[in-house]
């Protein structure tokens, strides 16, 4: 092991730099001659996760009936209640304020988005189209495919910092307040995409109660990693649907969740929820586009789930698999940049990222040399609206789909890229 | 037998048309008195239907795997290749060019119009949404889910009537050669829902080439009864795909289909195609609201296409189930309405309806006696835009859900119900 890391980087001279960053680029290049095909891009579960439940692939066997609905046919456009009172307490809602989607909860929220330009909210005056300009509140870092929603649809994207607590509410409060064109906001309240952050009880109660100059105001709230715990501590938080009612904005969250990282990542059941008037309003307009979900692929769910102690116990066997992955890339960056002074990342007790922070200027250029290393990384920027991350400082990394050797070694790879890219930048700041 | 329907009513005087009534006011009452319970209002597949596929309730088993890919998992936008392969040529294009969606091809539809709407085809200058005004040409008698979509939208739908070769094509072409703000025309090409019609060769020759105000004309071309047919003779249109190219429309038109009426309604998969052009264009939009779509289930159908002779020999068993209700229907309103001057209705080679024609202002009046002799039919109307029969002439049956004896005693009540309306207005008549 080098005592590089032993020293912070950024302090050192300009001699120090050089052997440092000689030393560093002999180990980035013994990393590349390896080989090695290595990808850490995308929050996809591994084999071993959904080999936990292929028990769905020869379901629901010969009965077919969810009382006296044959799943096979058309209808139940709301989804079967069997599976919507399984899943409804981990979003804080009644089984009757859920409505199950197909695979995807991205389509439910890109629905969302469409059927408000289109038609608008229950509070809306008017299509969200019609409007000359839309904005959303956009916690950064976050969700890439948050981001390209809005993108499409030519809805502006106002970047928030986040804290520890969630997004910083002093900004949020201050921009809702006073622009009513402000009409959205992204939220992935637990383990967020890419931090881990989970909002506070008060970061959540002041999105409840803010003011809002917009009267159809909406909180996406994606509550994608609900159930996604890495330790023993499954945190949970405030309930937004109570907390938004409390607040007398009974309206203000669209939540949305889905079994795609308890079940099958391709074939688990999206879902949308709400209050009651949201509710109504997404049937109705749901109601345009389809006769009813996959049924039979509910049934599945129903079945597995009372055949396997239910989600929860589900999500202990995924923690089994995904925290050593974790724990892996956590000690070999502690391992090797721990003491750099050129990097630092999120500790998440759940969900599917860690989100690594490098030197100003210094992003793109990691993934580029992971990336000719043999090292996949999700594209720098891509946790910024447009993709563009002015300070070049943000890399989600996804360890969940390859097996944990890989996680090592590639972790590792990042680690002297980071290392390589920093001596670099360190480097022209000497020279310029 | 009543020998009534010996004889035209229309043609009858005063005296025996009030025999005529009371005769059939009787024999009315004696069908309600029965208190039967009969549906004939969608077009589902019954039970013995469905379980020709029950196979796909423990599909795939154990191996989850199409070729390379896991189906369990995330990605595939466009669906499986060998689901494609199977499916493309019965809409007469090649897998490149098809893209799988969920579980209902009339959710492709509303997302083509969707994305037209707020982003515009390949063709258009600018999203349909900011048009001061956008039309539909709408053959009628039609479906209704059709209208629905453009009635959610806003769009202006100009009702162009049915003809046995297809849409009155002098109409269409002088519509839409004139008025560029019609910009799409919804067609069931084969075994229209609800007259069975199929579209002549000339009819779809005139459609493809025909010159359009608009460039970015579509053809809504919803081929949802392609491969169902209810006798031994198979009929095959004319490659919409193929002409549109020919004359120099290659986007002109969209192309949707699904398994819903091969395997399961509930639980099947949609199907978009077209040019290269518009698959791109699709698939980029789809791209916002999805990862992909269940290969789960995709890779059921393929295993279960490949084990069973392939869509055609599951589509003679169905036939098999179908021709017999269908027959039974057309048998039963020979028999009493034959010759009564006061019906005429549909012989489908295909499909899923039969569109009955009563005399002028009954349609709804029938739908109602029905109803209240326990005998649902699909609301008169239902066939037009905005659920308007201007004639109120037009009722849609649906014979394929009921067992063969319900739909002998559906049948019977419903042409009961047309001869009790039928005096009821020409005793009217009389006295006006």
């Amino acid at each position: 092991m080098s005592n590089l890391t032993s020293l912070d980087l950024t302090s050192r001279g300009i001699a120090e730099l050089r052997a440092a960053h000689e030393d560093v680029r002999r180990r980035y290049q013994a990393f590349a001659e390896r080989k090695l095909k290595l990808n850490l891009t995308r929050g996809k579960p591994s084999s071993k996760q959904l080999d936990l439940c292929n028990e769905l692939l020869s379901l629901p066997g010969g009965d077919y009936m969810a009382g006296a609905v044959d799943t096979r046919n058309y209808g139940e456009l709301q989804g079967l209640p069997e599976l919507r009172a399984q899943l409804a307490p981990i979003f804080g809602v009644s089984p009757d304020r859920v409505i199950l989607g197909d695979n995807a909860s991205l389509a439910l929220m890109h629905d969302a988005v469409v059927y408000s330009m289109l038609k608008g909210t229950v509070d809306s005056d008017k299509p969200w189209s019609r409007e000359s300009r839309i904005a959303f509140l956009c916690p950064v870092p976050g969700y890439d495919r948050h981001f390209s929603i809005c993108a499409q649809f030519g809805i502006e994207m106002i970047p928030v910092p986040m804290l520890d607590t969630g997004p910083d509410m002093a900004v949020v409060e201050q921009l809702v307040a006073s622009d009513p064109q402000i009409k959205g906001m992204w939220c992935v309240p637990k383990y967020s995409n890419p931090c881990g952050t989970v909002y506070s009880h008060e970061t959540i109660e002041r999105l409840a109660k803010m003011p809002a100059a917009a009267r159809d105001f909406r909180l996406f709230w994606d509550n994608a990693y609900a159930v996604h715990h890495l330790t023993h501590e499954h945190i949970e938080i405030t309930n937004i649907d109570e907390a938004c009612a409390r607040h007398g904005h009974p309206n203000r969250a669209f939540i949305f969740g889905s079994t795609s990282k308890v079940t099958f990542a391709g074939a688990g059941v999206g879902l949308f929820a709400g209050s009651k008037d949201n509710v109504a309003w997404y049937l109705k307009q749901m109601s345009m586009r389809t006769i009813g979900g996959d049924k039979v692929n509910q049934l599945r769910h129903v079945r597995l789930f009372n055949t396997n102690g239910g989600v929860a116990a589900l999500m202990d066997r995924h923690r089994e698999i995904l925290a050593p992955k974790f724990e892996q890339v956590l000690k070999t960056f502690e391992q090797h940049l721990g003491d750099s002074g050129v990097a630092r990342w999120t500790r998440p007790k759940g969900g599917y990222f860690i989100s690594l922070e490098v030197l100003d200027g210094c992003a793109k250029r990691v993934v580029q040399l992971a990336k000719e290393a043999g090292v996949e990384l999700t594209p720098a920027g891509a946790t910024h609206p447009l993709g563009k991350d002015a300070q070049d400082r943000f890399i989600r990394i996804a360890p969940s789909f390859p097996e944990l050797p890989e996680v090592t070694q590639a972790a590792e790879g990042v680690a002297v890229c980071v290392l390589l890219a920093a001596t670099e930048k360190l480097l022209q700041s000497h020279a310029g």
